[in-house]
């Protein structure tokens, strides 16, 4: 078990061409993965750079006090207490406790995320999916209990999940998945899970998943015909290969939603979103951001997709639908649902690097 | 007492044009506010937005059990217990820390960190001068004790001062420490203190000070003739008003530091930067770093600049000095100090956004 949290941006690319959304499916012997991370040299400034800690825990501990920490669900399973500071995102929440679960697992080997067994095999871990529903965005203050666990969505791939509540009430705020598959680093290519690593990490593995998703939702690709196109965007950030590696997916996300026009945005805000991993994008790509509302109308988008809408969630697209939307005229064509696709810029073609899907959701004023 | 902490980055401009380091020598009669923020609509995305912490506190608690801080020093400085997290940096712990000190102070009057008696006087903060030496980085999962006080550099200012120790040895990892003057958010003018204001912060103020310095390092203005000129900067993530404030600082910080050639900075990292603010950069201003190396020798620049060097920095100078620097020739041609200046580029004349003077340091391998 090791750091399935956060991403590491390396290029992944299949030389299939597939469209297949499951990277379980793939058959690893037709992945290959394509050129070498061009990251441009940056300086983290002021801030932790690739410090490893030291004292990792060679055994398993079910206290961290420090952190409010505490292993849990049968032993495996791990809650931490969290006082939100004044400049955290969901993202960082999920990627801080994704890490510390590995801490006190005893199983963490380095500070890039790697087991001992995945050490052995240069095997290390990459993302290629990850989807997070907020019901509603804590605060500076306010205390959250965060649970993560992992479990095995298919055979070589492996899941984490997280459920972000609120200590006082219980209410659930966010809740976020993602599958994870191994790399060799010499070879660049995806790997299938050695039996040593599966018996390293299995024991770990919780069957509960904390998004429903009985069949894993199709992001279709897009085109240059899409509704809107920002091109000529820059990575301007990529940091050297430290902890911070979200950032690039932060930054994804970004550029998608800044494709949308901006008087939708300034009244809305995301309320979930898909990304599937096609290629890592280095610091010196062109990218462009394309982008496509969806063509049902905000009944269909909203309702249909989001099964599992909260309460909350609920107020706030009924809310939106008594009142409409003055910005964007009539109901019919305010789409809640976009789909995207980032992909760089090249001088003879370009490359899928991340499909998105987002469900967006009126403000609360 | 607010936040201190956080910057406010709403256009600031002396309209007398003085080189003048101290704010607080400033003639107030003479301080012109100009032109208004200029906010690139962005989305904060899987972020807290401009949330506003409810329950605010409306007296002194001496005690935060949540977050571990305590009030200390004669009942009017702070100090918090601090688990690094992963993405966490140095400018995220003063932020931090300030905030929740003016929280259990009392005088929070609301999010932005504005006391009862200035939201009565329309007035909020803006920082005017901030530095910041750091000896060590900390690192993911290392706990440090964060001491935090306010005090009074002159008449209308305030002064909030920052001590990083790690916990375990009590070793001074950074200090820091800022100045903040008043502006009216109507009119956007700077503002003497009124008297009320005073008279609610004053019995915080501590005189002790994190940096000594007796006279403030003068920071020379650049003009084009510069050794490094980054052209055509602009800023990407300009968020909406809330919390984040500081990413603009920090990425003024980058836009000086990456004008430095990158083979140097590939081994060298910040030890301390001073920052002088003049003028607000809104979002659709685009932004040219100049970049002056310190014509004195390592020698000069290292030791004349940081008298308080603790042991570590003198030991990692002296490494430096000892064992040269293979990638930029003779030791005499490794400046460790370069001034900056951050300037919008206009159609007919660039003004002065921020200075910038810094010293860099072998990073260790």
């Amino acid at each position: 078990m090791a750091s399935f949290s956060y991403a590491i941006p390396l290029p992944i690319r299949c030389s299939t061409g597939s469209n297949n959304q499951d990277p379980n499916k793939q058959s690893l012997n037709k992945i290959k993965i394509t050129g070498s991370p061009t990251r441009s040299l940056k300086v983290d400034i002021l801030s932790q750079t690739a410090g490893i800690r030291q004292n990792i825990p060679t055994k398993k501990q079910l206290v961290d006090y420090h952190r409010q920490g505490l292993i849990i669900k049968e032993g495996v399973g791990y809650r931490q207490t969290v006082v939100i500071r004044s400049y955290e995102s969901i993202r960082n929440l999920l990627q801080e406790t994704a890490l510390n679960h590995v801490w006190v697992s005893g199983l963490l080997s380095n500070g890039f995320g790697a087991t001992h067994e995945m050490m052995k095999n240069d095997l290390i871990r990459v993302v290629s999916r990850m989807q997070v529903q907020v019901d509603r965005y804590p605060i500076w203050g306010e205390i959250m209990e965060i649970g993560t666990w992992v479990g095995a969505p298919g055979k070589n791939g492996m899941r984490r999940d997280w459920l972000i509540r609120s200590q006082a009430k219980g209410h659930v705020f966010a809740r976020a998945t993602s599958t994870w598959v191994m790399m060799n680093q010499k070879t660049r290519r995806l790997s299938k899970m050695p039996e040593e690593v599966m018996a390293e990490i299995s024991p770990w593995f919780i069957e509960k998943q904390a998004i429903q998703e009985d069949v894993p939702e199709k992001i279709s690709k897009l085109d240059s015909k899409a509704k809107y196109v920002n091109s000529n965007l820059k990575m301007e950030e990529t940091r050297d290969l430290d902890m911070n590696q979200l950032v690039n997916n932060m930054k994804y996300v970004r550029w998608m939603l800044e494709t949308i026009p901006d008087q939708f945005l300034v009244s809305h805000q995301l309320s979930s979103i898909i990304l599937e991993y096609r290629k890592e994008c280095g610091g010196s790509n062109i990218v462009q951001s394309l982008c496509k509302p969806d063509e049902d109308g905000i009944l269909n988008s909203g309702l249909k997709q989001n099964n599992d809408m909260s309460p909350l969630n609920r107020f706030s697209l009924a809310s939106e639908i008594m009142e409409g939307n003055g910005l964007l005229g009539s109901l019919d064509n305010v789409p809640l649902r976009y789909t995207h696709l980032l992909q760089t810029q090249g001088e003879t073609k370009n490359e899928e690097i991340v499909r998105g899907k987002d469900h967006m959701e009126e403000k609360a004023i």
